[in-house]
């Protein structure tokens, strides 16, 4: 039976995962890898009406539980309808964000609790943990400085939450990698980005190999 | 501080605890008590556009993990914005399902696993356990005997699965009952209804006195 590599891009706003995980697609294909990159809710019909509900700007008393449950909902839909049979054809899935901005975002930054918002997201999930979970990791007042230089972005709702809320998110990481270190790996998103392109792809080398 | 009580009847197609808890409210009225009656998702928005998401005809793929944690998501929605207030004002809360609903649907007869689902709705039900919650035990057939008769009553999709999933689901409250004596009742659903009502009547006078 094929099976593919599921490998998960993590980190706070400005981190540069997006601007990487397009790099490493690029890479892998001209490598002659079956590769896809996708983030949730990823065109899943049913994830995209559950992401609507969430971003619904009338559903300001939304509580932060219905929140987290939401959009374990909406990971589940799109593991089963797009990641397993990319990974049941042998490819390798290259995914912006999962489980542990779930954890550092809610779990942490947002006070649900990093164990609460795990045993839900692993109902979501159940076997289909990442191989790899790579955060890159940026102190919040440099990642937001490069989200402002970046014309071509658009500043979302989470750009404009107080800094300390992204100290707070970094927090959340940390704990969560600390946890983790068996099924994750933390980058310096501060170098420079060809020296990150680098030492993204010796992580993802070592998992091919 | 004031604090009410929360109430919820339970059980299978025709079992008669929706008639039930429309006598019961009656009763409560007349006592003088402060109650309501409600069922998720009881006009809560964000509840009822969840609910507008699972029942979509168009999402017949969904899978059955995504559809657990979305009816958490509304259960939580409605838990806080309709019986959380309510029993803040001393108020008796009497609710048609909860949590022992999806335990027996689609924790049992499902097949996802009561307990696995049993988390997910812990995360979605914090510190608000009902304090009582009322199974109301009947054979399949003779509670969709019931329903057939009953014309004023439209059948629903469960109405029509199979009378062997009906099994399944008395099998799960059954389990689901033997587990959580301290806080479930079962109530023989197929006497006479007078009869059924003196019961319920007894276990509510037994709480609030």
């Amino acid at each position: 039976m094929k099976k593919g590599l599921f490998i998960v891009f993590e980190g706070g706003e400005g981190s540069g995962k997006s601007t990487m995980i397009d790099m490493i697609y690029n890479w892998l294909l001209e490598e002659g890898r079956d590769c896809i990159k996708t983030r949730e809710p990823g065109g899943i019909e049913i994830s995209e009406k559950i992401r609507e509900v969430i971003l619904d700007t009338k559903n300001t008393s939304m509580d932060g539980r219905t929140e987290a449950l939401l959009y374990a909902a909406a990971r589940r839909q799109h593991l089963v309808e797009k990641v397993i049979p990319a990974l049941d054809l042998g490819k390798i899935v290259l995914c912006d964000r999962f489980l542990d901005s779930s954890l550092a975002y809610q779990g942490y930054a947002r006070g649900l609790g990093i164990d609460e918002v795990y045993k839900i997201n692993k109902f979501a999930i159940g076997d289909y943990m990442p191989n790899i979970s790579i955060l890159f990791d940026i102190e919040p007042e440099l990642g937001l400085e490069r989200i402002n230089k970046n014309s071509n972005r658009e500043v979302n709702r989470l750009d404009l939450e107080k800094l300390d809320f992204h100290y707070k998110v970094r927090e959340g990481y940390e704990i969560v990698y600390n946890q983790n270190k068996d099924r994750m790996v933390k980058i310096d998103a501060s170098l420079p980005i060809e020296q990150v392109f680098e030492n993204v792809k010796s992580v993802i080398n070592g998992l091919i190999n």
